[in-house]
């Protein structure tokens, strides 16, 4: 009786799942005074007056009321830009949200469980599985443990290109049968964009459900959304927070056959998308003029500023993202950071072994990559 | 091999856990001219001119950045405000998003296991139970559904109250070890708030997390948030919707022992409050006269209404929330629930057993008190 009636020990109240997690870390919000900023993937642009002006013609008495549960005219609006219907969308706070919910609604906790066939096993295995490539977002083997799932990272190729498909195939390292696969394209942090035609292939190929992340894709030659469209088993992953500035409102949607839209749906919680959100993202895709202009900025200043840092002899590699993954010259790449970083220059680091020797730099203004070339001159 | 290449079912690729869920249904939210709108507990007052013009103020190039992602400023304001610490404060997308994340981090999904001694198995049964008073908050059960988890649902007394502790301990139905007990006090759609000495001994008999769910509170006469401070299994949920009129903005948060609290900021999403939410909630802190003020109508209307509909024959319940719980006169409550529909003023009505006799009506404005007053007189 006297051990009942002692509070229980907190930590044996966390699911040991839990209690062994380690968090996802995201990239450094510093406040300091002059910073230049270039660590996060942030748009140097505003959202467009036109947004801002529609976000603050709605901050009225209306907060008081629930938003809309399941941003109906914002579904509308992107079923009609993406000529499909609002039953192929949904929409998240921030796509981060969909890649959590996907994780849920596609993949098996893994359960150790008692002696069965090996078949058997495989397929247990495989219902388990959130397949990814590396290098690639961070937070795909954080979504993985979250759940519970088996993480299977895959290893670009040494161009952080796609491995072939036959290559793959013959891979035991690749499961086609994994539940979930996520794709980042363009990739994160390489920059590197997959051509459609291999992307289709590849999705071709898998038996579970594809994420196609194009996070960074208003930025790239070419997009992949035709796939979401094609296959029901293909979702693809965009956001409001790279290209149309929005990140401090979070929004993102997914594209995708209907079933799988619904099964998200089920899941979510019921007034996910904040009502000024919803409002901002409409009122954007009003004004995609304003975003095309300031994405062709975004692309030349990334243009310019590769040519630069490779005239300094930093091996840039080839990017459709707005960043650049760039192997420093003189010193190692964390050495770098440093010394940006005194500069009051923020940058960012991996430490995983294929990206330790490069620097992912965002493309801020033109003023900012000039403020950077100064830096990099002034530190060699 | 013909068969690998077909593309696969998506109806095959959702856990079958997902394929059966039947999701929450919120309350309506229709767009009708006129509509008097007393049916999901909305606050009828706008936020605060001080809150209103803060968010204007922040609607500039701000938007592009992420927010910050553990909402640090808030917390520490609201640490300050319940003297404790930001370590004993999560805030989330609403405090459903926390209800959610609960459910994850404390419950194990239940398995069908092999056999295991008797003793193991009710052991395994109480780690995968989410339990909860009925009727309560339709979403606890949805919270169990989604999360694979055992729901445990307990009936209150006939008069909405608790059941006694030592008819509790003594009930098969009962169970002291679930690893999660919600209990919503003010309860919805009862109004009755439970006494913070009752809620002290039942937290003592709990061996698992409880959450004590006081989205209601600031309308009741008292709350019970030092049980989150001074138990290190129990956990607060408040949110800036109900009496802080931010439904729109989704801002909720939990107070509680510092290793709950970081189990679940361990498992949300990175960026998970939006940033604009998280200014409205500062601001509003900033301006609590006003909400005491709105609050105190709130409450006279409550019970001036009350008294009206109990002199028009209903059997109204006392409430210590922003809504009535009453079991009308004449004619059945669904058929109420059309009759005042027809003349455009929206209700609750819930199918469920224990409360299908009843609506619930919520505390509008004087002047929308005063024409559901009219109604019923001329529907009698």
């Amino acid at each position: 009786m006297r051990k009942l009636r002692s509070a229980p020990r907190p930590q044996s109240l966390v699911r040991p799942l839990v209690r062994r997690l380690r968090p996802y870390v995201p990239g450094e919000q510093p406040k300091i005074q002059g910073l230049i900023k270039l660590n996060t993937n942030e748009n140097p642009a505003p959202p467009s007056p036109l947004v801002l002006r529609a976000i603050k013609a709605a901050v009225d008495s209306r907060l008081r009321l629930y938003p809309n549960p399941t941003a109906q005219a914002l579904r509308e609006k992107l079923a009609e830009f993406h000529r499909c219907e609002p039953a192929n969308i949904i929409v998240g706070n921030g796509s981060d949200e969909l890649l959590a919910l996907a994780t849920r609604a596609f993949v098996e906790p893994a359960i150790a469980g008692p002696g069965h066939s090996r078949v058997a096993a495989s397929r247990r295995e495989s219902r388990s599985t959130v397949q990814f490539f590396t290098p690639s977002y961070s937070l795909y083997p954080v979504l993985a443990d979250i759940h519970g799932a088996r993480r299977n990272p895959v290893a670009l190729a040494n161009d952080f290109g796609l491995p072939p498909l036959d290559d793959l195939r013959r891979s035991p390292a690749w499961n086609a049968h994994a539940a979930l696969t996520f794709i980042t394209t363009p990739n994160a942090p390489s920059g590197r964009a997959y051509a459609t035609a291999e992307l289709t292939a590849l999705c071709r190929a898998q038996r579970g459900v594809v994420v196609l992340d194009e996070a960074y894709v208003d930025f790239a030659e070419e997009n992949a959304l035709e796939l979401a469209l094609k296959f029901p088993h293909v979702l693809v992953a965009r956001t409001f927070s790279k290209a149309y500035s929005l990140c401090f409102l979070r929004v993102g949607y997914f594209v995708g056959g209907s079933e799988l839209i619904a099964a998200l749906q089920k899941i979510r919680d019921s007034y996910n998308v904040n009502g000024l959100a919803q409002l901002a993202a409409l009122a954007t895709l009003d004004d995609l003029p304003y975003y095309r202009a300031n994405i062709r900025r975004i692309r030349a200043t990334r243009e310019r500023l590769g040519a630069a840092l490779t005239a300094r002899g930093f091996e840039v590699l080839p990017s459709q993202a707005n960043f650049l993954l760039a192997r420093p010259s003189k010193f190692p790449a964390q050495t770098w950071l440093e010394k940006l970083r005194e500069r009051k220059i923020l940058v960012r680091w991996f430490a995983a072994p294929a990206v330790r020797d490069y620097l992912r730099i965002t493309i801020g203004t033109d003023a900012e990559a000039d403020a950077l070339l100064r830096a990099v001159k002034a530190i060699l």
